[in-house]
C-alpha cells in the first residue's frame, strides 16, 4: 500500500484490513478516536462497538511536525525506526515493551496494544506517586536492551547489521545533536527566548565556555560512539507507567549511539523531577524516595548489565578464555564505571537543556510563579554543571546524590 | 555483467569492453601478465603491445582467500569496499592515491595506474632507502582522509551515509578484530605455533592479563568507535613510494573507525622496521633517520589535522560560535593528543600481534638467524608492551621515541 495520511475514518477503514487487526477485536465494528497529544504524531484509540474496554492504538507519522503544520517538513521515516525499535526492544525484555499487533514501514504505521490502566510517569512524579517497582523494571529494561545489543553480546555481523537498520535514522539523530547538544546553550531562534532575555543565568550559560567544551565532548560522544542500540529519548513522558507495570514508549530517536545516553536521559529526568519538589512541593519525604529510586536504578543498572555479561561466556569482544577471571572481572568493573560516568555526562547536558532550549519539561518550565520558576532554573543550571564538569570522576552512584543534595 | 573469475586472457577482453581503458591504451593489442604475489587477489599488469611502457593494473577479488584456495572461503565483497574508498580518498587526495579508470562493484575488480618506478615501502626500508619526502606526504594524506571523512567535517547526514556505505565490511572488520586483537596473544591455530611452542616469550604474552586486559579496551574502541573512514591496514607494504612520490594503495579493510587505528599501524610498521635493523644491520644512522621521520610524521599530522580544522568553521560537531577562541583551541588540543594517544595504543596491538599471529612481518618473522629473530621478537614485545601498557598517558611524539629508544 502506498502512503497517505489516515483520518479518523480512513483509519479504521486501513485497520479492518489487517487481519491481525480483526482477529484481535472479533469484530468488524470499530470506532476511531484521535487521543494523540503529542508534537510528532496522530495517535487514535481504535476500540470495538460492541466491547468498548477492547482496545488498540494506532499511531502514524505524517511528513512534518505535527504541531506546526506542513511547512515544518519532518521526514515520516522516523516511524521506520521506531517499529524496527519496538520489535528489537520487544524481543529482548517483552514484559516492558509495548506488543505490537501490525507495523507498515511504508505506510508509517505502528498499531500496539493500548495501555489502559497507565498513565505517562512524569505525571504521577509530578502528583508524586511513588512507583515502588520502578527501579527494578527500568533496570532491568536498560540493562538488558543495552547489554543485548552490543558489541559485547552479539557477533560482529549481526552488530554491524543492527548499526546499518538504523543508521538512516539521521534526522532524528541531529535534531538530539542540535536541540541537546548545541542550541539551548547559546544564542538560538528555537530557543525560549522570552525567557532568555535579560537573564543573568541565561548570559552566564552562553558564556560558560569551560562547560561548554565538556558539552562538545558529550556531543561528539553521542556522534561517533556505536555501544548499543539505544531508545534514544527516555525521558519520563516516554514511560507509561501504574503501581505494577512499567512500558517504555516511543523509541522513534532509536539509534546505535553510546550506552551512556539511555540511562542519562532517565537520570536528567528524575533530577529534574527532584528540583520541582525541591522548589514547589518541598515535599522532602518523596524528594527522599526520589533519590533512593536514582541509587537502586543506577545500582541495580550496573548489577544487572554484569550479570547479563557473566551469564554470555563468548562474544565479538572478548573470546572465551582471553582473560583469566580477575583481569575480566577488573575490566567489567571499569566498563560498566565507564558507563555510569558517561550516563552523568549526558545526564547534565539533558537538564541543562531543558532550561532555555525548545522543549522544556513540566517540572521547570510548567512552574508558574516565575519566582520558583527562575529558583528551579538556578538549581538544574547548577546540577547539570556539576554533573557535566565532573562526569570523569564519578566512581559510584553515592556521589552523584551527593551533587544533587548538595546543591538543594 | 555478471561476476566471472578472469584469468590472464580473458581480462583482456574484459577490458576491450570498457571505454576508458580502451581510450587510455589508444589501441586494442593489449598483453596481461599476472603480477600479484598477494594473498586475497588477482592482480595483472595490462599493457600496451605497441608501447610496452604504457599500462594499467586490473585488480579482481574472487569468493575466496586466493593463497589458500577455494576451501577457504572470503567473499568477495571486499572489493566493493575498496573501490568504494579509493574513490572517497582520491577525492579528498589525489596525490597520494592511484587514479582509478574503471571499476565494477559486480565484477569485483578495479583497474588503476600502474606505478612503475615505485617500491613496496616495505622493501625500501629494509634495504634502508631514506625517503626523505615521506613524512611531508603520509602525514598530509592521513591528516586529510581521517579530517575530511571525520563529524568535524562533514555533517551529519553525509556521515551517516559514509558509514552506511562502509558499514557492510563486516568480514575484514572481523578478520582484524581476530588477528590483530585476539588469536595472536593466546593459543590458538592461526597462529605461527611452530615458534610458540616451547617458546618463553610467547607463554609470558598469553600469560600477560594485565597487558590483554588493555588489549580488549582497544579492541572495543576499534569496534565502537565511528570516528572516520580508515584504510584501515595502513601498513608499510600498503605504501608504494620512491623518492618524489608516496602512494596509499590496497584499502579493503576500509570501514568508519577510530582516528588511532590508521596512524598507528604506521608507527607499529616503522617501529619494526627500526627493530629489524637494531637487530640485523645495526646501522645507526638511518635507526636515526627512522626515528627522526616517525617524530616528524606524529607531529605533522597534529598539525596538519589542526590546520584543516580551522578552516572549517562550522560542522556537524562544532556549530559556529558555540565555544570561545580559547576553549575551542583548547578543545582541538585534546582531541589531536587524544589521536595520538589512541595511535600509540593501536600501534603496540598490532606490533604485538606480528610476533606469534598467522600475518608476520619481513622485518621481525623474515629474520632467519633464530637468535636474532628472537631478538627482535622480544623487542618487539617489550615496546609494544610500554605502549599498550601507557598509551593513555602519552602527550607528545619524543614520549614515543623514548619508548623506543629505552626499549633497544
Amino acid at each position: 500500500m502506498s502512503y497517505k495520511v489516515l483520518d479518523v475514518n480512513s483509519v479504521v477503514e486501513y485497520l479492518l484490513s489487517i487481519k491481525e487487526v480483526v482477529e484481535f477485536f472479533g469484530t468488524e465494528s470499530l470506532n476511531a478516536v484521535e487521543i494523540g497529544d503529542g508534537n510528532l504524531n496522530y495517535v487514535y484509540k481504535i476500540s470495538s462497538e460492541q466491547e468498548p474496554e477492547k482496545a488498540l492504538i494506532a499511531k502514524q507519522a505524517v511528513p512534518y511536525l505535527r504541531c506546526v503544520g506542513e511547512q515544518f517538513p519532518l521526514s515520516r521515516e522516523r516511524m521506520t525506526y521506531e517499529i524496527r525499535a519496538l520489535e528489537k526492544f520487544y524481543k529482548i525484555f517483552p514484559n516492558f515493551v509495548p506488543k505490537v499487533y501490525h507495523s507498515s514501514e511504508a505506510m508509517s504505521i505502528v498499531v500496539m496494544e493500548y495501555l489502559d490502566s497507565h498513565i505517562i510517569m512524569r505525571e504521577g512524579l509530578i502528583n508524586r506517586v511513588k512507583y515502588t517497582k520502578f527501579s527494578e523494571h527500568i533496570s532491568t529494561y536498560m540493562s538488558a536492551t543495552l547489554f543485548y545489543t552490543s558489541s559485547i553480546a552479539m557477533s560482529s555481523l549481526n552488530k554491524r547489521e543492527l548499526i546499518g537498520k538504523f543508521n538512516g535514522n539521521t534526522e532524528l539523530c541531529k535534531l538530539t545533536e542540535d536541540l541537546v547538544f548545541s542550541f539551548p546553550f547559546m544564542e538560538h531562534e528555537t530557543n525560549d527566548n522570552e525567557n532568555v532575555e535579560n537573564n543573568v543565568n541565561a548570559k552566564k550559560l552562553f558564556e560558560d565556555y569551560e562547560f561548554k567544551e565538556r558539552v562538545l565532548e558529550l556531543k561528539y560522544k553521542f556522534m561517533t560512539q556505536s555501544d548499543a542500540l539505544l531508545h534514544g529519548d527516555l525521558h519520563t513522558g516516554s514511560i507509561m507507567i501504574n503501581e505494577n507495570e512499567t512500558y517504555v514508549i516511543d523509541p522513534e530517536f532509536a539509534f546505535v549511539g553510546p550506552f551512556g545516553f539511555d540511562v542519562g536521559a532517565l537520570l536528567a529526568n528524575l533530577v529534574n523531577n527532584y528540583i520541582h519538589h525541591s522548589v514547589v512541593t518541598k515535599d522532602t519525604e518523596f524528594m527522599e524516595w526520589l533519590l533512593q529510586t536514582i541509587k537502586e536504578i543506577l545500582d541495580k543498572f550496573c548489577e544487572k548489565f554484569l550479570n547479563y555479561w557473566s551469564e554470555s561466556k563468548n562474544s565479538a569482544l572478548c573470546v572465551a578464555g582471553f582473560l583469566n577471571e580477575k583481569t575480566l572481572h577488573d575490566y567489567k568493573k571499569r566498563f560498566v564505571k565507564k558507563i555510569l560516568k558517561d550516563s552523568v555526562g549526558f545526564a547534565g547536558c539533558k537538564m541543562a537543556r531543558r532550561v532555555y532550549g525548545v522543549a522544556g519539561v513540566a517540572e521547570i518550565r510548567g512552574v508558574k510563579d516565575v519566582t520558583l520558576r527562575g529558583e528551579a532554573e538556578a538549581l538544574a543550571l547548577l546540577i547539570a554543571r556539576e554533573f557535566v564538569m565532573n562526569y570523569d570522576k564519578i566512581d559510584t552512584s553515592d556521589e552523584i546524590l551527593e551533587i544533587i543534595k548538595n546543591a538543594g
